[in-house]
């Protein structure tokens, strides 16, 4: 069984129940779940969301209505991750803090993104593909590369990517 | 069942059916697909190519013969993924436009590497792990890093990896 | 079956074992290893590992003990990856060099990051989230970006990241 103890709203959909880890969270409504997910308890989907296959979604992750999350996706909350603590002995729940990702409603997250813990990516907003997002993104601004920068208003990208070469800009 | 109305030719290997979630594609002969790989409906596959584990390859895909895929490739054909339309309504089959990418025979791409929509990875052409690639990339050519850039021919690549510190430059 | 050949001290948990793919290698006492995970024969993980969802360790690859893999790490052991060699005929175990990678004590490797094939990464080092690591990193030290440098001590690390903005320089 690797789906468990999660809240699935009606009409949301995975597509490989065998394929995927989830546990604890939340689905909303109409949502599309892809193959080899992970999310983990206590994250939070919204409505009409899509979650493409190979991504990792880790507590503390909330996701707004009608997001795109793309291919091999990872999200992450602990900024100082270890396996174990200074004394040797196993990290367990209490012995790290987690730092809140919160994504607003349709924003679109690229391929082999990155997402650094705490950050707010805000309504709109589009994460090119490859990007390791460290800061903050406005809304309906669209950032790209490592560390990933704005590079235009995901409405400007949009036309840009109508128009050649600059396309490459707006999605890398 | 998650090897779905796939032509998979003679001598084809996957190493773990129950593993891999590959739907209306075209596995050539002698090719070998790791585990974890998803493989989407219209994507062709040449003979005697290697897919490693983790990659994604989506519709509008096409391998020539003897391809090399590596680990967490990811692959892309929507410029503008969304989850919803303007309306917020889902988005279906015909409400996006698919950008196919086509790799040519012999060529290599290195782990973690991501493929923006519409590109041509030409013959013989080797993609840096962890690289970004979006522009068209010439036969032999050798390319790395976010955006992906030309470092040399893929020859030349071979030679500098043979003496010391540039092998670091090739394949980063 | 998807554990096959294993050497698993007491203590180590997988937490899916219909969603890994591991045989041949060494899980030391108390490790941790998630799902859509490899791990490849002849690979050594030591004790109070974590392995984390969707990462891949290939042959070669020796972990110490304590040892922190983020989520969607890939190693490499091969510079001259190809799925075939140059008469055509598929490549075997004999037609390639497999460069060993070693990770000391203690060091964390964050999520999305890249390891090319023979570096050391010292006991204690932090890799950033989305790097590509070309060369050795040592002891104690962070590295970030593509490729990736060092930024200070993995211990300045930790102080910066408690003190605003340069946190974001720290792990990205």
């Amino acid at each position: 069984m690797t789906v468990k103890n999660c809240l699935i709203a009606r009409g949301a959909l995975i597509y490989q129940h065998d394929l995927v880890n989830l546990y604890g969270c939340e689905i909303g409504a109409d949502s599309r779940i892809g193959p080899f997910v992970e999310i983990q308890e206590g994250c939070v989907i919204g409505e009409r969301c899509k979650i493409s296959s190979h991504s990792f979604l880790c507590e503390g992750v909330t996701l707004e209505d009608e997001v795109f999350v793309g291919h091999g996706v990872m999200f992450t909350n602990d900024r100082h991750p270890a396996s174990t603590n200074a004394d040797g002995s196993l990290k367990d729940a209490q012995d790290w803090t987690c730092e809140r990702t919160h994504v607003g409603r349709g924003a679109a997250i690229g391929s082999n993104a990155t997402i650094l813990p705490g950050v707010t990516i805000g309504k709109g907003a589009v994460v090119g593909a490859g990007a390791v997002v460290t800061h903050d993104v406005p809304e309906n601004t669209t950032v790209i590369g490592v560390p990933a920068r704005a590079v235009g208003t995901a409405k400007a990208g949009a036309k840009a990517a109508r128009h050649g070469d600059a396309q490459h800009k707006v999605m890398s």
